[in-house]
């Protein structure tokens, strides 16, 4: 689904651009997109929406429409807007691959261009990461919180629109979602559909049996009954276990069948209609549950004893509904001194000390443990070289008499940015979906639960390399001697 | 950007059209899309999305590619298969139009069809519906706490994915904004973009004032400098009183200049910068602000005294981040008898009241009182007819003592129900969206303030028509008096 997304971008970037186009300043930067905190208090995010970026970067042009459209603001001139004609990204992008474990400040896609390009690019690169690691995450706690349970995403009808439900039911399904309702995602990026039926099946019946008993005729092979459209344990669950017996009495086998609960209270339902079913002979019928659940809820009738072994999330998942953005921002790190062809660190300043940036082209380094386990991220300029060969000296960049002291042997190291574009042409091929969901539960097993559980969870540590550190503390004192 | 989205929709729709195919059941139904509550505990809601609806509709179709991806499935047969390559949407479709006020348990959009097709389209119109309607009804709430101030949409960064940037920035257009960023928005719908510059402009010149002085140049037609890169009140603030200055003196005139603010106490700040602004000759210039904007944020900041009066709302808006889903529904409501050829009434249970459907097909009166301001709802059977000559006799369908009486010249009446498609034909052509921004506004104007304050608002009572409420509750009767 390719579409024209080069004016998916806000009006200042191009006020800019013609700014830097006027004042020759075409430099070339590196900017970072990167976030301050994890959605719901958590200790991770996942990174995501790589491949999308990468579709995007690619189509960029503005078209004669595109152009025609800029010039009716009356805001541009024509040098400009020839330039705009011809206008092609030339620049490097590195980036975290999708499904991979991230933590705050740590750069999730770094562009170095000529500033021009770069500026542009911000925008739409910013729209597509915030989504799809908010969602890619939500799914993992969800995921989480079902322990071993599988997990659909079911919210394509409450999405924020239809990329939202497309490319959001993609995130779903990389942060561990076994399936979706989506079946346009599921074309898209080949990933499990699935779904059987809803009160509009029972209620065109005459009555409920005879919806059950159709449904289970047409699709012996995938046979979840929808149980309460009328009375769940009156109606719904006996009609079910009739048609069950039924089926089987005829000789047709259902191999995956069951109920799906829509509302009413899932702990005590589920409980009582497990014992309907064992009592008559299912104890291998499923119960699935779908209604306004979220990993909280998931995880309280877990802890209720609530007999649900497949679980369909909508709502709550598909709008990550406690926590709706995922702040990224996309600042400036650095500018190139043509003279010299060095990098130039730029700092942005903020009382908020959350807020100040880290300067200068980084990379980042995980730090794991002699278990695999993760230890600690390092931001670290991208031209300094480590060996796992050597001692590192971890210190934490605010509070900084917390230092760790890793002998060789105890620790192993891995960059875990990649290069995706190199003077404009793409040099990295995304993994299919479901090959980004398995890298993804192999990353989410390099942390420990104490990291992962809902509420309240033991942070990591993004540390800074010591010349990145003494880079920053310079560019703030400078700052604190100018007299503004 | 007309996209085959056919299979935007949920699985189980294409299991449950094989299944009515099957059982050649394919009598025509009425479905009703309407939702039950409206968000952020408001008063009332704006209908928003049907443009996108109807070229939904009006794209329907199932390409080869789509049919071979169904197939793969193992699902589907044949017959139904070729069915679907000649699938068209063939029904009626009413809806409220966009910019409408709307309440709980409405009809926003009513499908006549064959149940095969009316199933279909259930996920989509829900999709964008939900969408659209939740971002227009947080728009006009941030609109309203601005009190006249000019809210600009600025949040495509934080935007759930694309659509929801484009789609969103439409819907708060229609909401009440004056303009949004999103140039891709402006050039769709033909609506107001606005925006300046980012830190990483002034970032990339060697200091603020520099940054400045060229941004004035470039752009003296709308001039808004943003003042908080490195200290607002000590060195933005400043700096652009300097560059004003300077712009004057050379004889360039700023016709719409001032400052942004995007960090900080707000209140506080605006206050000593508008008194900079005025003691150094310029109190024209427009404080703007963009930091975590809401409804209640710019209404507490109004209390404050704060001197702003153009704000740049992000995150809060794109999201409706306090309550970021519409939860609008799709049921069932009748089913035509083919020998009668008259709608028998359908009605789904639950054990919370409130989800219980409202039966048959039905329209919406808007009554109005004497002043033109909404006194109430009327939800009837569509083949009832009114007068405003008859008297007209309210009375709320769950507390039905709460009675309201009408005489002939006390009340008017307008159906706000209109019709979108005749069998499969789009007869309707939906106004320019600045258009439906104004008719909107003179929507919101017939609610009283009482029903649009921020914080507990005065509801409107939506009530049935007799004969519909005598229907509905003998539909109740009938099924608690069978042995469930």
């Amino acid at each position: 689904m390719s579409r024209n997304l080069t004016l998916l971008t806000d009006f200042y970037e191009l006020t800019m651009m013609q700014g830097y186009f006027k004042t020759k300043k075409n430099e070339t930067v590196v900017f970072d997109a990167f976030y301050r905190k994890n959605p719901n208090d958590a200790a991770y995010s996942l990174s995501c929406g790589l491949q999308q970026v990468i579709e995007y970067i690619n189509d960029l042009h503005f078209s004669k429409e595109d152009i025609d459209y800029l010039r009716s603001t009356g805001l541009f001139d024509d040098d400009f807007l020839e330039y705009l004609n011809v206008f092609k990204f030339t620049g490097d992008i590195y980036a975290i691959p999708e499904g991979t474990v991230v933590f705050p400040k740590e750069p999730l896609v770094k562009v170095i261009a000529p500033i021009m390009e770069a500026q542009l690019v911000e925008t739409a690169i910013l729209n597509i990461i915030n989504h799809q690691s908010l969602i890619a995450t939500k799914a993992a706690r969800v995921v989480y919180a079902a322990n071993g349970d599988g997990i659909m995403e079911f919210g394509l009808r409450r999405a924020q629109g239809p990329d939202a439900g497309i490319y959001g039911a993609r995130a779903a399904v990389i942060g561990g979602c076994i399936a979706t309702s989506n079946v346009l995602a599921g074309q898209l990026f080949d990933v499990p559909i699935k779904g059987t039926h809803a009160h509009s099946w029972i209620m065109s019946f005459p009555d409920e049996y005879t919806s059950f008993k159709k449904y289970a005729e047409f699709y012996p092979q995938a046979c979840i009954l929808l149980v309460d459209t009328y009375d769940t344990l009156k109606s719904g669950v006996p009609n079910a276990i009739k048609v069950f017996n039924e089926m089987f009495e005829a000789g047709i086998p259902l191999n995956f069948y069951g109920i799906r609960l829509d509302s009413g209270d899932l702990a005590y339902i589920s409980k009582k209609a497990r014992k309907m079913l064992d009592d008559a002979g299912f104890p291998d019928a499923i119960i699935s549950a779908s209604s306004d659940l979220d990993e909280y809820l998931i995880d309280s009738l877990k802890m209720q004893g609530a007999q649900i072994t497949s679980w369909g999330v909508g709502t709550n998942l598909i709008t990550s509904k406690d926590c709706p953005a995922f702040g990224g921002v996309y600042k400036l790190a650095a500018v190139m001194d043509e003279e010299t062809k060095t990098f130039i660190p730029k700092i942005k300043l903020s009382e908020n000390t959350e807020k100040i940036t880290n300067p200068g082209n980084k990379t980042v380094y995980r730090v794991y443990d002699k278990d695999g386990m993760i230890k600690a991220d390092l931001i670290a300029f991208a031209d300094e070289t480590y060996s796992e060969k050597d001692s590192l000296l971890l210190f934490d960049p605010i509070e900084t008499w917390k230092k760790t002291f890793l002998r060789p042997g105890e620790y192993s190291l891995r960059q875990i940015m990649v290069q995706v574009f190199k003077q404009g042409e793409c040099i990295y091929e995304s993994p299919k979906v479901m090959d980004i969901q398995k890298y993804c539960k192999l990353e989410l097993a390099t942390l420990w639960d104490e990291s992962k559980r809902l509420v309240n969870p033991h942070g990591i540590h993004v540390d800074l390399s010591k010349e990145l550190f003494e880079v920053k503390n310079k560019l703030l004192d400078n700052y604190s001697k100018l007299d503004i």
